[in-house]
């Protein structure tokens, strides 16, 4: 019996899924990590905690067939190397490909997080049967992938559908890519937070600020605030929906999908949000392009990026 | 011997190239149309014209292995149907592939131009052995293609890489797709000349008046005078500069070419534009994706669309 390993490398965490040849589930597992420790120290924690996790599912290393992993931040697919990651400080010109074969002893393949989510949700989520699949992540930040005729599409590098970066405030915000006014600066969770922190800093009092009871805010409060009626609240979640379609409507014209997936830690249960950033792309992108198009939430939650390494296992012959 | 046969059907001309077996160009011709003649008038010119060219160049039509005609516009390349075009009006739901098949005894592919043409310099021209090439017209209007490893990339209806329609004025001048302050309203021929015209209306003396002598003002009088130290030339140039390199931007951080073509008939001999406009890419789009980036200008001049659509009917196995 043969088994494929689908791995989650993230800024906090690893998730682990483990899929037998039927394509069942018969392991998942997520373990913490530090960003801090850097990728000497991580990628030796995710080779021991992968170990322990075949233990504990009573599979022997020479059942293990592929191992894939995907990544938070800028993978240089031809090279196998790290350029930088945002999400992962010091991981810059890393050779993690490399260092992931000499840990394991079957063959590994290595993807960008969003283009193996992307290719999860293609696979086996919101994109099947689609020709064209633009993935976008909603969370702290915003990334992106491209599913083309069953296939990534990567461009040079591997870093296509980077929607996160689009300089829609050029001269704004200092965003993580190091680059100024990036969508991930105007849209993204930690956006609506730190506009939303304005807010609690005021004398006045807000729904938002009865949601957070001193608590540390969220986004997921400013949402909730905006249903609720609070103006300021409605105020920030708009801009966030307004430059998002503004956004969304750059990859429509480049891209030309007929589906958008929405993912990430934001994306769920908020049918009117994406009601109004669709409006925002039918405002602005050329008709040709949206007329056979849609904007659906992602179906496969958090492990989406380990699914996507599992089917792109699958697609290679790896023995 | 057999002969392949590449049409360019633009807004008022149609180019015709003839190629055979040894890839030789052996004819090339081109023929104007006016574009108010709406679609049937125009391509039964196109076929009377074709018809003439072969017998001009002594080719009986059986001699003929395939057609490929590219157009400017939104071809949906899956249903055969023009969708709409800017510059060809009432094409909107026209079966150009049905109508040019009933026309024609031998096989015919119908492609979008920029997608043609950014084929034709991948295959002989400015992207020869590049991985990924992203191609936009400088012209009149701004359009955009795509060629990833030696494929065009079309999406879902074959409208990917239309770079002349991000929303970069949201609100702004009324564009010929219908949306506002799309970046052909701003930084194509057209858009500078607008600009152009009120510099013209002033009272004031300057270069650019001297060099259009009465005459109507042209995007390259325009770029003349800013050569020339016109300071409202300049202005009119760099703003031009400004918002093509955030659009490039887009199409960088989406797409992740390792090169860009500047095509059209505003394309050549415009190094300073060119260096001022990849400084504007490299402010704005992430390390990653610049890092093996260049723009160079493209290297087949007008034929680009028609070598282009000679070249995929090679790739074609037709007969």
């Amino acid at each position: 019996m043969n088994y494929r390993l689908g791995i989650d490398l993230g800024g906090t965490k690893i998730l682990m899924l483990l899929v037998n040849e039927q394509e069942e589930i018969v392991g998942e597992e997520k373990v913490y990590t530090r960003a801090s420790d850097g990728p000497e120290r991580i990628i030796s924690y995710l080779l021991t905690a992968a170990d322990n996790f075949m233990v504990k599912n009573n599979i022997p290393p020479q059942n293990l067939e592929g191992i894939g992993v995907c990544v938070a931040g800028f993978y240089h697919y031809p090279s196998g190397k790290m350029v930088s990651s945002p999400n992962l400080p010091n991981w810059d010109d890393f050779p993690l490909k490399n260092k992931l074969e000499e840990g394991f002893s079957c063959p590994v393949l290595v993807e960008n997080d969003a283009n193996a989510a992307a290719f999860g949700e293609y696979t086996w989520g919101a994109g099947k049967g689609k020709r064209n699949v633009f993935l976008f992540t909603l969370g702290t930040g915003i990334g992106g992938g491209i599913v083309n005729d069953g296939q990534i599409y990567r461009g040079e590098g591997g870093f296509a559908g980077e929607i996160g970066h689009l300089p829609l405030m050029p001269g704004g915000e200092l965003c993580g890519c190091g680059k100024r006014g990036c969508l991930e600066t105007i849209s993204s969770g930690r956006a609506i937070e730190r506009e939303a922190q304005e807010i609690l800093s005021s004398p006045f009092p807000t729904v938002l600020k009865d949601l957070t009871n001193e608590e540390e805010i969220k986004a997921s409060h400013v949402f909730t605030a905006a249903e609720m009626g609070d103006e300021e609240a409605k105020k920030i979640i708009n801009r966030a929906a307004y430059y998002l379609g503004l956004g969304l409507t750059s990859a429509v014209n480049l891209i030309n999908p007929d589906i958008i997936i929405a993912a990430g830690g934001l994306s769920q249960n908020k049918r009117t949000f994406w009601e109004k950033v669709f409006s925002y792309i039918e405002n602005h992108a050329v008709y040709a392009s949206v007329r056979n198009l849609d904007l659906i939430p992602a179906a496969l939650g958090e492990a989406a990026g380990a699914k996507g390494m599992v089917a792109l296992l699958e697609g290679k012959n790896l023995r």
